[in-house]
């Protein structure tokens, strides 16, 4: 029935002819949203016949997010090679309008070179951003870093371990105790310390060595929220080097990494 | 019980001598408060033999309403023909103490020619408001526009094509196509366009024939919010002129038209 | 299984020799924190064979606070009798990281006078405050008035009489009717005024004696705040004195009363 309204109220938009023409669940995209827009307003989509894929980095050159969505994440997928640059607030906006998994259309209209946002009855006409006018993302074959000890936890666990950080300090020591096999974060407040150390059946999986690096807690939050509730989230840690959280998205089908600069140790 | 307690602690107001005693479900009079706080901080509300009524209109004389709540609406209704001035925010205040349907007592004090609001142990004696201190609502059979064409529709389905319009912009084409019978909100804005078209059986029912008018997208708004959810809005529309939103309150006891002029187009 | 982590994470604070070590539920905790921070910032905690006891009194002096926990509410209570200066907010922020029943544990970590809070997972180092710097609280012996009434009722029939009363004014006049044997609460606005009137089956119990003062309402608001719903609250009244308002807390083997100090009538 929505598929059928939809069909119907974007003939004008001629999905058969256009250069790119893709359809997935609500939900998928939100949580693309959400993962991408954690760092940056905007970005450069890159489509082609693997999936969509997507490379960024925050203005302050802080942390960087590479996300993967494979075509198994989307119910149709008929694309054309090539690169949007995607205003994601908006795209949010349009997507908040969708309930639950509601197939949602995006077609890029090769007159106009907008791209038709079509769910339930709604079409939505969304200028897009030149990708060139759109800050590259850095080479990831360049971050290759030699991390020493890694980790699976539950999304929820983590989220505890920042949000425990937060309450004295604006930087958290992230790390892995070799002897004891756990994963630590520690802050140091003005007046109060905090520490939140999970071993043995509250991880998913470790694999210890000596590790820790120092991180901005602002940065962690923001990394942290878009996680979805329930996902094992990957860490891959060393000493003063970035840390990498990856998690799967979409059933499987999409892939998130982020990587977190360190902080100089100040104390 | 809580009927009980009313009659005792009210038993000040005499409403035996009271030339206006009415007693309503809170909820009724939430909605009714609800509907003319849309447009007005306070109002003239008619009693008469058959019931309540409210014309009024907003300071800015954009939009109107029109509200009757027949006396099956009340569970108590003894009244004097009379026209009282009502502070609704006061009103509004009052009723958030009530939960769910409790009985609410409305009784004139004709000593003190105040409004005694009585509800499960409580009672607020309410100042009210000099009828005559307050604008008169414009004539309604001035206002008896030829519509062209009508819509009956799903309150959310309404409130989807507001809150589409209003993403991109603070006006809205409001209107129906002939041809596909259907109804169409559009809105456009600085880089983005919007269209929510509803068709079939996203409709209850339509009597299509040409026509559309600008409106503003905060006044759709504002007029939308107060109608119950579930509820059947029947649209009345034509070119370059009001529009009219109506439906039913109170389980059918009572009913709302709101009339809305149209924006001059600016494009 | 979280009781196993708190061991293995808290190993440092050596619990075994801590002049202090108690566990609690968290619920139980937090209780007590919004209870004594609905008045004060920081408090003096007085342990002992018998339990915690605190006593203390807002900036204003307008209201005190006297906490009685009994060694009853602790699943462990091993202390040597001292008083502790507690920072309420901070410890407030830790108890937000537990959730439900988690037991919480709280040892004074001899070496730097530091109080260990730990709740599954997460040590906090907090630094507490020099106790001889917290305002002295009233010696409570003194404050023996002669109370003319009592009432019992359900906690949240006491915020609605304070709801209501907030509604139109500052102030509001608390008040025991002798004759009709019920509780009253009444306040009079600029242009309204109400009355909330309790009696019979409204009430758990009453001991009627004619009685009112008037208090502020932003007071009464911050006492009633903290109360757990579904409790029985007991008010002890009287003629321009203060208003005892008195409840337990963690299923009685806790126990809070609250003294509100009368408004001169400005009426």
């Amino acid at each position: 029935m929505a598929e059928a309204t939809h069909e119907e109220s974007t003939h004008e938009t001629r999905p058969d002819e256009s250069p790119l023409h893709v359809v997935a669940p609500a939900a998928t995209l939100r949580t693309a949203v959400d993962v991408l827009g954690a760092l940056v307003d905007e970005c450069r989509v890159q489509f082609d016949e693997e999936g969509l894929h997507v490379a960024a980095m925050d203005p302050a050159t802080v942390a960087s997010v590479s996300l993967d969505l494979d075509t198994a994440a989307f119910d149709t997928f008929d694309v054309e090679e090539r690169t949007l640059g995607v205003p994601l607030e908006r795209l949010d906006d349009v997507l908040s309008m969708a309930s639950g998994d509601d197939p949602v259309s995006l077609a890029l209209d090769p007159e106009t070179r907008r791209l038709d946002v079509a769910v339930a009855g709604l079409d939505y006409s969304m200028a897009l951003v030149d990708p060139d006018a759109i800050r590259s993302p850095p080479d990831l074959d360049e971050l290759d870093f030699e991390y020493e000890a890694s980790v699976v936890l539950e999304a929820e666990a983590l989220s505890r371990s920042i949000r425990a950080a937060d309450m004295v300090s604006n930087h958290a020591t992230v790390g892995v105790e070799e002897e004891g096999e756990a994963f630590v974060v520690t802050a140091e407040g003005d007046t109060d310390d905090v520490r939140h150390r999970l071993s043995g059946e509250d991880l998913v999986d470790i694999d210890a060595c000596e590790a820790e690096s120092l991180y901005s807690v602002d940065y962690l939050r923001a990394l942290d929220r878009p996680i979805p509730g329930g996902s094992e989230v990957s860490l891959e840690l060393g000493t003063e080097i970035p840390l990498s959280l990856s998690f799967e998205v979409a059933d499987g089908a999409g892939h998130v990494e982020y990587a977190l600069s360190p902080r100089i140790a100040r104390r």
